[in-house]
C-alpha cells in the first residue's frame, strides 16, 4: 500500500510541480513560419508545384531559391526539384523581358518596376515580373498562398504596389537604445558592425521583403551627426550590402547641423555655398560606398532639433538643399512635417498646417513631406491630419507609428490595421467626395510622382522581434497596406493568423475578432470619445491626465482635455482654436456642430457639458464612464477568447500572450480608474449605477512613478 | 548547348550567390546542448539507465524530472521510463535520509547540504544527496557524464562544493543597461516583471544549477535605491520564486544611503538607531516576501558610492549594521573591498589593503569581504591581491570578472579558466608554502565558516547569452571552479567543448589548445610583461596608453606604465610605492629584485631601462615588441585552428566565431601598433628587424573615438 502511494505521488507530483518548458515556437520566425501542412494539403500543392525552373540568376534570385527551398521544405515536407527547362517545370519564374513569357500575354508595362503576375497557364504556374525583385515579391506571394491554403488551380493575379517608397523608420540610437521601443535593444549592433553580421539582419530583410517593404532608416530621426562619419558609413554600407538582394534600400536620418558638427563649418545655413558643397561631397562619399543609397530622412526645427529655421530659412529651402545634393545620384529626401514651433501662439494641432501649406509647390521633385496620420502625435485615435489634401502640388508621405508608444507598449494587444485603414480611408473632401487620404498618399490626387508610406518600427532584440506576438501583426499590416491600401484590415489579419498561428477555422475567427476589436478597446480604456494626450510625462507609460506643470503648455494633458466644472474636451471650432478651419468646407460644417461631429471624435473638437446629451440619450459623463468600462470589458473578452483557442496555439506563444493579456487587463483598469477618479473631481458626479468605482483616489494614481519605463526619448 | 549552359549556370549560381542561412545551433542552449549521441552510444547508456525511480517529490524534484527527460530525450533519443520501485530501476535518485540508501554505505555527513554521491551499486546507478538540491546537482553531473561520453560502469564519486556561496553578480541597471555588459541588454526585464515571466529566466536558472551556482545578484553594485521599494521587491520576489527550485537564492545590491533616499531619514549613518531600525524593517519586509532571500552585496565608499565613511564610520561598522539586520533571517552581507579613497596619497594598488587589513576580525560572522582577484581592477594579468592571506580572522570572498571588460569585450576569444586558476593557485606564503589563494577563499586558512566566490556575469539578451560562444565557457568555468577549485582549466575546457560544440577528438584538441592559449594571447597583445591599465578611458575599448589628463592621477594609463626616456614600468619596490610590502616576506624578497620577479609581472613591480636584459638575453624593448607580436600571432594561429575544425562544428556557431576571430585579429593589431607607436616615442628605438612597424603614427591612434562603445559605466 505504501509503495502504491509512492507511485501515485510520483504520478501526480509531476503535474503538481511541472516547471515551465515553453519550448516550441518562440516567435522568431514571424509570419514566415513554415510549419508543415497536413499530408493531403502537402500532396495537393506538390502536385501543382513539384518542379521549378528559374530563368535568371542574380543575388536576388539566390534569395528566391533559398526562400522557396525553406518554405517548401517546411510547408510541404520537401523542396521542389529544380529542372533545366521551363517546359518541364510545374513552377516557372521568369523576367517579363523574355521570349519565354510572350505566350502568357502579360503587358510588360502593367507590372512596373516592382509588380508581378502569378498566372496559371496550361498546367504551369508562372511568376513573372520586370525585375528580379518583382520575382522575389511574387515568390513571397506564392508562399503566402500556400500558407493561407489558397486554391492555385486558377490563379491569375497581377499585383503592383500603389506606393513607391514603403519604409520602416527605426528610432534607434547609436548606443542601441530605441526611442519608443518596447522590444529590447536595437537590432542594429553598430559597435560590432561592419565585421560582425548577425543572422538577424538577414531574417529582418526576408520579413520586410515578404511584405514589400523596400526602404529602411536604421537610425533615429532625433539624429546623431556621427552617422555620417566615415567609420559609421562603413557600418551602413555593410547593412546596405546585406539588404540589397532583398530589394531594400538604406536611408539615413541626418542631423541638419551636420556640416557644423562634423564638417567643421561655421554653421549649417542652407543658403551658404560651403554648406551646400559639404552635403554634395557627403552625398558623393555615401554613393561611392552605397550606389543605391535611398536618401535622407529629416526631423528639422522640431522638439529641439536644428533646421533651416535656425537661419530664417523655410523647410522648403532646407529640404531642397539636401535634395539637390542627392539628386545626381537618384536619392530622395523625406522631410517630416511633425513640427511645432517653440513659442508658437497657435494651438498645437494647427501648427504643421500653418508652416507647411504655404510651402506647397515649393519642394523639389525628390522631396516628400512626411506627415503623421493625425494632427497631434500618434494617439489611439485622431482625425486625419488636415495637411492631407491641402498640399496638392507636393508629395505627401504618410507616417504611421507601428510601435505602440501610446497604445500600451508591447504588452497590450492592439491590432493597428483598423487604425491605419481608418486613416487611409478618411475622406478629406478636398477635391470632392472620395478624396481619401489614401489617394493623397498614393499620388492620385497630386501632381507628384513620388509616393511614400513610412512606419515607425516596433522591432527590437526580443526573440519574437516585437515583444508581443501580436505586435508582429502590426509590422505585417503596415507593409501590406503600404503595398496595397485597398486591402482590408480583416483580410490582412486573416492572412497573418494563418501564416503565424493556426489554420484552425474556429481559432482564426476568435483571434480575428480579438484583433479587429482590440484597437477600439484601447481607445476606450485610454482616451474615449475623442480625448487624447492623457498619458504620463516622458515615458508615456500609463495615465497622467492631471499633469499641468510642464515646460510648455502643449506638453500638458490638461491642455488637451480642458476638464473643468462645466465639462470636458477642447473647443477646436470657431469659438475655440478654430482648428476645424484647416479642413475642407464639408468637414468644417460637420465639425462645427457637436451633433454632426462623429461621436468618436467629439471631445477632440468640442468642450461639452458633463450633462451633454449623447446620441445614446445618456449624458456625456455617463458615456465617458461607460466607454472606459467597455474598454476594460473588451480586454476581459479577449482573455476569454484567447483561452478558447488554447489547443490550437503553440504553448509557448499561447503562454506569452496569456501573460500579456493579464498585464493589459490590469493596466486597462488602471487607465479607467485613474482617469475617472481624476475627471470625477471636475464632474462632481457619482459613478453611475452598475459601474465599479475607482479602486484608489486620484492622489494614489498621481503618486505612481516609473522612472525606468522603457523607450524614453 | 545553350540549354546546357543555363543548367550549369543554375547549378553554380546557387554557390555563387548563396545567402547566409546559419540556422542550426544558435547557442541558446549553452552547454546543456542535448544533441543526439550516435546509436551505439545511445544504446550503451540506455542499457545502463533505461528506467528511473525518484524517491522524493518537491518543486526541485520536478525540475530534476524535467531535466532528465529533456536530456535523455535529446542525447539518447528517448526519455527514461519511470518505474514504481527502486528495486526495478536502473537509475535511482534518493535522499540519504532514507532506509533505501543504507546499503550504499554513504556517510550522510560527508555530503553536506549540497553535495552528492553517484554510485554504481549492484547493477544500479544511485544518485544520493542530503537535499533535493543535492540531487539536482547529481542529476546535472550524471547528464554531464553522458555528454562527455564517460564510462558509468564503475562510477563511484562523491562531490561536495568547496565554497558555500557561489554567486553571479550582474552589473545590470534597472533600465536594463548593463555596466560592462557586451552581450546586449540585461536579461532582467524589470518593467514587465512581476507578471511577464520570460522563458529565459528558467533557462538561466537551469544553466546556473548545472554548474552549481547557488546565488545571484540581479542588480548593479552601483546600486539604485529603488530596488528596495515595494514595487521592485514584488519583481524580485517573482524572480526568487522562479529560481528557488533550482537551488538559487536571490541577493540584492543595495545603496548604503537607501534609508535617506527612499526611507526619508535625515541621513544613513550606520550608528544611528533609526537607520539600523530602517534596515531591520526592510529586511523583515523582504523576508516576508522571500523567505530564503540571500542577503546584500555592497559597494560602499568607492567610485562615488555612499558608505559608512561618509559619517566617519569604518567598513566594518557599515557591514555589521547590515549584517545584524539580516542575521535573524539567515542572510549574509558581501561587502566589497574594491575601494580607493577619493584623495588618497597612497598608490592605488595599496589602498584596499590599507583600508581593510586593520579591520580584520571586526566583521560579523555573516559578513564576507569580497575581494577582486588582483589589487587593481580585473586586468588581463595581475598578481593576486595582497588581501588574500592578510585577513585570517575574516571571511574573504573571491570576486572574478567573467565579463571581458578588459579582455576584448564579447568579440575576443579569451578563455578565463587559466586566469582564474592562476589566481586561485597563487601561493600567498602567508602561512608558509602552500597558503594558496584558493585555501583562503575556501576557508581552510581562516577561522570563518562563511566562504564565497562571485563572478561578474557576462550575460545579456544576445541569443547565445554571452555574445561570443566562447564567452559561455567563462560562465561555465567560473561555476565549476567555484564548486571545486581543484579542477584544472584544461579539463573544464574539455568538458565544455564536449558538451557544447563537438565530440570529435581532433577538433576537441584544436579547440582546447585555442582556449588554453587564448588568455595569454590577450595579455601579449594588450598588456604584456606586467603592463596594465592601458585601455582607453570610460568605455575601456581599445588602447589608450597616452591618456594622462583625467580627473584623478590613478585613472590615467600613464600612472601605471610610467614610460619615459629611461624605460618602462611602475616601481612598486621599496624605492617606489613599496606595494610589495603588503605581501608575505617570501614575496617581498622575490619581488624586490627584477631578476627574481616573474617575467610576466616584471613591469607591474619595476621600472626598467629599455635596454634591461631580459631572461632571454634580449633587451626589454625587444621583448616588448616580441610579446606584442606573439599576441597577434596567437590570434592568427587561432584562426587557422578554427578553420581546421570547420566540419566538426555547427555552421552557425562556426560562422559566429569566425567573424569574431576576424575582429579579434584586427583589434590585436590595433593594440600592438598603437601601444608600440606610443612607447616608441619614449624608447626612441626602431622596431627590431623582422617585426612589422605600426601602420599609423600615434596621433592617428589617439584620434580614434568610440563614444557609443557598449557597456559604459
Amino acid at each position: 500500500m505504501k509503495k502504491y502511494l509512492i507511485t501515485l505521488c510520483l504520478l501526480f507530483s509531476h503535474l503538481a510541480f511541472a516547471t515551465p518548458d515553453f519550448s516550441g515556437e518562440d516567435g522568431y520566425n514571424l509570419w514566415l513560419n513554415y510549419r508543415p501542412l497536413n499530408a493531403r494539403q502537402q500532396q495537393h500543392y506538390l502536385s501543382q508545384l513539384g518542379t521549378v525552373y528559374i530563368a535568371d540568376k542574380s543575388a536576388t534570385t539566390s534569395v528566391i531559391k533559398d526562400e522557396l527551398k525553406r518554405a517548401t521544405k517546411g510547408l510541404l515536407g520537401q523542396k521542389l526539384s529544380a529542372v533545366s527547362s521551363a517546359q518541364s517545370a510545374k513552377l516557372v519564374l521568369a523576367l517579363n523581358n523574355n521570349q519565354l513569357t510572350t505566350p502568357l500575354g502579360i503587358e510588360q508595362k502593367s507590372l512596373g518596376d516592382e509588380g508581378y503576375a502569378i498566372k496559371q497557364h496550361k498546367g504551369q504556374i508562372w511568376l513573372v515580373a520586370n525585375s528580379d525583385v518583382g520575382l522575389l515579391y511574387a515568390t513571397f506571394d506564392l508562399i503566402r498562398q500556400i500558407q493561407t491554403l489558397a486554391d492555385l488551380s486558377k490563379i491569375n493575379k497581377v499585383s503592383v504596389p500603389k506606393v513607391k517608397l514603403r519604409m520602416l523608420n527605426h528610432w534607434d540610437d547609436l548606443d542601441r537604445h530605441t526611442e519608443r521601443g518596447y522590444a529590447g535593444q536595437s537590432i542594429f549592433d553598430w559597435h560590432k558592425l561592419p565585421d560582425y553580421q548577425e543572422q538577424r539582419y538577414y531574417d529582418y530583410a526576408r520579413a520586410n521583403a515578404s511584405i514589400g517593404v523596400n526602404g529602411i532608416v536604421p537610425n533615429n530621426v532625433n539624429a546623431n551627426a556621427l552617422i555620417l562619419t566615415p567609420a559609421y558609413l562603413q557600418k551602413v554600407k555593410a547593412l546596405a550590402d546585406i539588404f540589397r538582394p532583398y530589394g531594400i534600400k538604406v536611408y539615413l536620418s541626418v542631423k541638419f547641423s551636420s556640416p557644423h558638427l562634423i564638417g567643421g563649418l561655421e554653421n549649417s545655413d542652407p543658403v551658404k555655398p560651403e554648406v551646400q558643397q559639404w552635403w554634395h561631397d557627403k552625398a558623393a562619399e555615401i554613393y561611392q560606398l552605397i550606389p543605391d543609397f535611398g536618401g535622407f530622412l529629416v526631423k528639422a526645427n522640431s522638439e529641439g532639433q536644428p533646421g533651416p529655421g535656425d537661419f530664417g530659412r523655410t523647410h522648403a529651402q532646407g529640404a531642397n538643399m539636401l535634395a539637390r545634393a542627392l539628386k545626381p545620384f537618384g536619392g530622395n529626401v523625406l522631410w517630416r512635417a511633425f513640427v511645432y514651433a517653440h513659442d508658437a501662439k497657435a494651438e498645437r494641432s494647427l501648427q504643421a498646417y500653418n508652416e507647411f501649406v504655404p510651402l506647397d509647390g515649393k519642394f523639389d521633385d525628390n522631396v516628400s513631406v512626411q506627415v503623421k496620420n493625425g494632427p497631434i502625435d500618434f494617439q489611439p485615435r485622431e482625425p486625419f491630419s488636415p495637411l492631407f489634401g491641402a498640399m496638392p502640388h507636393s508629395s505627401l508621405a504618410m507616417e504611421f507609428q507601428i510601435t505602440q508608444e501610446y497604445l500600451g507598449f508591447s504588452t497590450h494587444l492592439a491590432y493597428l490595421g483598423t487604425l491605419y485603414k481608418e486613416a487611409l480611408d478618411a475622406d478629406t473632401h478636398t477635391q470632392g467626395a472620395g478624396s481619401t487620404v489614401a489617394k493623397v498618399v498614393d499620388g492620385s490626387l497630386s501632381d507628384s510622382p513620388l509616393t511614400a508610406m513610412a512606419g515607425v518600427a516596433n522591432i527590437g532584440m526580443d526573440r519574437n522581434w516585437t515583444g508581443h506576438i501580436f505586435g508582429q501583426a502590426n509590422w505585417y499590416v503596415f507593409g501590406r497596406l503600404a503595398w496595397d491600401h485597398d486591402l482590408s484590415a480583416a483580410d490582412i489579419a486573416d492572412e497573418w493568423i494563418n501564416m503565424t498561428l493556426t489554420h484552425d477555422k474556429n481559432a482564426i475567427d476568435q483571434i480575428k475578432d480579438m484583433m479587429m476589436n482590440s484597437r477600439e478597446d484601447v481607445v476606450n480604456y485610454m482616451t474615449p470619445l475623442g480625448l487624447h494626450h492623457l498619458m504620463d510625462t516622458g515615458h508615456h507609460y500609463g495615465p497622467g491626465p492631471w499633469v499641468d506643470n510642464l515646460g510648455r503648455a502643449d506638453w500638458n494633458p490638461t491642455y488637451y482635455h480642458r476638464a473643468d466644472k462645466q465639462g470636458l474636451g477642447i473647443d477646436r471650432t470657431a469659438s475655440g482654436t478654430n482648428a476645424i478651419s484647416q479642413y475642407a468646407p464639408y468637414w468644417q460644417q460637420k465639425l462645427a456642430n457637436p451633433a454632426t461631429t462623429p461621436t468618436e471624435l467629439l471631445l477632440w473638437f468640442h468642450h461639452l457639458s458633463w450633462d451633454y446629451t449623447m446620441p445614446s440619450g445618456k449624458s456625456l459623463w455617463y458615456e465617458l464612464v461607460h466607454h472606459y468600462n467597455m474598454g476594460v470589458a473588451g480586454v476581459e473578452k479577449m482573455q476569454q477568447q484567447w483561452q478558447r483557442v488554447k489547443n490550437q496555439i503553440d504553448p509557448n506563444q499561447f503562454h506569452q500572450v496569456e501573460m500579456a493579456l493579464g498585464i493589459q487587463l490590469k493596466e486597462a483598469k488602471w487607465w479607467r480608474d485613474a482617469c475617472l477618479a481624476y475627471f470625477q473631481t471636475f464632474s462632481q458626479r457619482p459613478i453611475p449605477e452598475g459601474f465599479p468605482k475607482p479602486v484608489h483616489d486620484v492622489d494614489y494614481y498621481k503618486s505612481l512613478q516609473f522612472p525606468y519605463a522603457p523607450g524614453q526619448g
